[in-house]
């Protein structure tokens, strides 16, 4: 294990939730946040964002006893990013009741000088043009993980058609697949998009697990069939950043590595929707996470060869 | 391999299929017949149903060739059963148009003598009376597997109260979990169902793969994500009748045997749904089967354990 440094790129937020079990507000949120603490669960993180004057400095001291270098995120005059939701009863969908980007509306991020060289790279879900930013202020990545948005597929497909092509690993759910294709089937859909550009795909079909795709073929990660889900905000993310967590602490971008990353990706996206926001994640400690992968080695344990013998 | 005997009871029917590609009538269906296909690709099967004047004896020929002992399906004087369906551009939903049960409606199965110590038994989608009918006619099987619907369920949830005290492993769908148990959450709902009486319950999701629940704990298997569909009848019978025939021909029901047998459930139904009705599936070579193994282990291999080494 080498543990080399991931790059997070994305939004710091509150969101206010509106959910089954109540109304919280002011919770922590945005992409980035909880890449940044699935991540850090794994490798050193290096954090790249932008926070208003309203944002705790607790918070930012938290992620840096966490092992997440906050360098990089900026602190702007204004309110930071605040996004208001509301969940169905059953937790599969949810709307959006209000955006106010605040300081990230006028977010250029701008990578530290002893962050350019981070092996490993996560641009979260933000406008592609700036994902395009720091990807021109990045010296050779080894690997670099992009997310994007159906806002961004239908409003900046120019630019989001440039970002493929500069991106080796894009992570993206299965509405998104087909909002960017046109193509309802997903293996159809996979290789349409690895064509635009990025080698690697995953995608994202929530509690049904995720699918890559690569040069070797198709993987397929399953989702832990969770008793308790509390609230999927961040689920994504935290996938995202388990994902390039293990990869980065590995060192390596063989198609293994990113199989066996998806399961960490996947046991982040487990404990993220266990509690509130980022709460769960918050607490989980390298014993609950190793017991989380042993629940899920054992969730697809055939104890053999899957083949007839005759 | 014991390659031991698997019964299978149910509907022997035609089908009239409103796809998107076109209409198809009088297509071979029936739960009975794309169960007895599959499990005949794995071991010697025993075929128990009522067929009408109009079944061609060609259809019944070609079963017994497949090794199908088609003793037990009787000759009614009427119409063989027949469905009506459509389904939508996307092929995720169906709509009935039309059910003639024919023959069936008087359908009384009777176990023939030489088919009583049978050790695998399927029960197919019919009426609890019948299941339990069955059951009464049985001399000690080994494995009893049982397979229902939410006609049933809400039709008759006493009679089947009664069947599920008497399987071993119930097979059925999410939604039909959810119907039967009230409960929106699987790993809840699933609790509650083998408090009912099967100590082993496999929920079918359709392309998202099956989950398996038993004194052991909990077991997925992926569906195959293919790049055409072309129709889904059958595929969860065919799941169902590959499940039980590689039990069968390993012979035993150790829990990884059925975790195992759920990747040939998951072959079968894969393959089925690559032709109309029964098409493809009576076209599977053991080379295509064995490749489709492949292809399935290679979907979900990490090439070594997923753990934490440090």
């Amino acid at each position: 294990m080498k543990k080399e440094s991931a790059l997070i790129v994305g939004s710091l937020a509150f969101d206010d939730l509106e959910m089954p079990s109540g109304v919280f507000n002011d919770v922590l949120g945005g992409a980035a946040t909880y890449a940044s603490i699935t991540a850090s669960l794994l490798t050193p993180v290096r954090l790249v964002g932008v926070v208003g004057n309203d944002f705790p400095a607790a918070v930012l001291e938290d992620l840096k006893k966490r092992g997440v270098d906050t360098a990089g995120v900026e602190h702007a005059d204004g309110k930071s990013f605040r996004w208001r939701g509301k969940y169905a009863d059953d937790l599969m969908s949810r709307t959006t009741l209000d955006t106010q980007l605040g300081v990230f509306a006028d977010f250029r991020p701008k990578i530290p000088a002893q962050f350019k060289r981070t092996p490993f790279v996560l641009l979260g879900n933000i406008h592609p043009a700036l994902q395009l930013e720091v990807l021109a202020q990045m010296d050779r990545p080894k690997l670099v993980v992009a997310d994007t948005m159906n806002f961004w597929i239908t409003g900046e497909p120019k630019l989001l058609g440039e970002v493929l092509k500069k991106v080796d690993l894009l992570v993206i759910n299965d509405e998104e697949t087909r909002d960017l294709t046109g193509i309802h089937n997903i293996v159809k859909a996979a290789a349409d998009i690895r064509k635009r550009g990025p080698s690697r795909l995953i995608i994202k079909r929530g509690e049904h697990g995720a699918l890559y795709f690569d040069d070797t073929g198709m993987f397929f990660a399953p989702g832990y069939p969770l008793e308790e889900v509390v609230d999927p905000t961040g689920a994504g993310d935290s996938f995202a950043g388990g994902l390039l967590g293990y990869i980065a602490r590995v060192g390596d971008v063989d198609h293994q590595t990113v199989r066996r990353a998806m399961y960490f990706g996947a046991a982040m996206g487990s404990f993220c929707v266990e509690g509130i926001g980022p709460k769960r994640l918050l607490e989980v400690t390298p014993k609950e996470l190793a017991e989380r992968m042993k629940l899920f080695t054992a969730l697809v344990d055939t104890g053999g060869p899957v083949a007839l013998n005759d």
